[in-house]
């Protein structure tokens, strides 16, 4: 049985860069170290940061002492300078992608355009994006906030990291009937739109597909879903002691991707288990 | 019987304004006047500039002497200075919305965009525009041209001042695909717009619809179309000779417009033989 992992499996480039950041800290600081909200939303990563010493706090006001880490979606300016005003030390994780998101949105508003944010207004990447417009901003999330948009002239528009490409074009589609000018800054991540990609691609090639994340994960799931409708057999694990090795008879390949907030960890263990698997089933032949 | 002429119609702004100033021209000086090019396709206009002594030339370079009109598509920077070359009095006719088309070009080119140009290839509007780029700019037509775009990595795009909202709207929906700033100024002119929406709202009052403009025109033949579609009974004429009075028998209201190329005196006319009518009609009742 031959087994491949995925190339973009788990934490993208932002997360990972966030979760080394704070297990670095953890080990090096002797004050105490708080996440502002939790980093990533996965119990196992959030207990891998408590071994460590890093705690989850979600308001800042609550960090009396020590480092606060700001987590890759980023924070609204005022935070920072509410971190300042606290003496903490600040350890920003904001993914660079997120940045250049915030640095086109506040630079759009200085040019003098009315700043529109394509995205989910109650993410807290679309907040902190807000922040840095002094909360002036535009949020649409879909088709229903057009009408916001009516009045507007010259209008500027950046995108959540996470966004569909498809809806920022129905944006700027509607824009366009109204404005003499418009500027966008395609800030969509293409880290999605590749795993999703390579997902479909490995599905084509393997008898199998383990697709590993949170049985809640959005993205996971829509990963998931990829893997089936490629027409391969498909199963969705949270963790590596649900692998069955029932599923593995006269699989000849098998396929492994995982979602953006599964920990490389839990990927490890899935592919130490399939190793295992693979043995067994090599052994009885 | 009741006659309603639509407010736009007939010349639109920037046309009304070139051939005034060629007409007042015309009369004014005494030297040689020349338009570079057809001021509009209208052989019932060319002729009406003849007769104050306007000619048409299409080559700058044989126009040697006195003034030369510059027409509302405006010209590409080369030919204003081969016109200073050649000594001649210039008079810039370019349509002030053209003008802003051209200039948003220039201004894109300087900023580091990668321009695209949203229109036809051939149109003089366009090719001026383009001149305006050093040439530099990328023409899109159609989605044939799309495959031009695949390398750009900032994307400044205008659009020929005649252009459908929809090609540019798909135009920069395929920009967004690959590109990571886009700036789109949107130089359509709403003029085209304002007379199909009149046209349209008109024909649903009214017995029957009078549509005067070259069965040539393109903008004329969509008129009448719309107007038809609307339910009304339609007439696409281009003289006032041919209205038949037959054609208003048990009409009670009949609205009037008129192709971007149509003249004024042209619809004028129209007007005055359809009173004519009109007064014959009462009488017989
Ligand atoms: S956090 Fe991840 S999804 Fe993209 S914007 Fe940063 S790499
Ligand atoms: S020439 Fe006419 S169509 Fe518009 S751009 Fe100028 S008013």
């Amino acid at each position: 049985m031959e087994i491949i992992l995925a190339e973009h499996a788990g934490f993208c480039f932002g997360v990972n860069r966030a979760m080394d950041l704070a297990l670095k800290i953890g080990k090096d600081k002797d004050g105490k170290v708080h996440t502002l909200g939790p980093l990533i939303h996965n119990p196992q990563a959030v207990k891998k940061l408590e071994e460590v010493d890093v705690r989850v706090e979600s308001d800042i006001e609550k960090i009396t002492e020590g480092t606060v880490i700001i987590r890759s979606h980023g924070v609204p300016p005022e935070i920072l300078e509410q971190a300042e005003k606290q003496e903490l030390e600040v350890v920003n994780a904001t993914c660079p992608f997120v940045k250049t998101a915030q640095r086109n949105a506040k630079e759009l508003m200085e040019e003098g355009y009315d700043v529109v944010i394509s995205g989910d207004q109650d993410h807290p990447e679309v907040i902190a994006i807000l922040g840095y417009t002094d909360n002036q901003a535009i949020i649409v999330q879909d088709e229903s906030d057009f009408e916001k948009l009516d009045n507007l002239k010259k209008a500027g528009v950046v995108a959540q990291t996470t966004q569909s490409l498809e809806r920022l074009q129905k944006l700027t589609a509607y824009l366009l009937k109204n404005v003499s000018e418009l500027k966008v800054y395609n800030t969509i991540c293409t880290t999605t739109g590749q795993r999703q990609r390579e997902a479909a691609r490995l599905s084509k090639k393997v008898d199998m597909m383990i697709v590993i994340g949170g049985y809640n994960s959005a993205n996971t799931n829509r990963l998931a879903e990829i893997c089936s409708e490629s027409g391969v057999k498909t199963h969705h694990i949270e963790r590596a002691e649900e692998l069955n090795k029932d599923w593995f008879k006269n699989i000849k390949k098998v396929g492994i991707t995982a979602g953006a907030s599964t920990p490389n960890w839990i990927i490890k263990e899935v592919l130490k288990r399939m190793s295992e698997i693979k043995e067994k089933h090599e052994e009885n032949l």
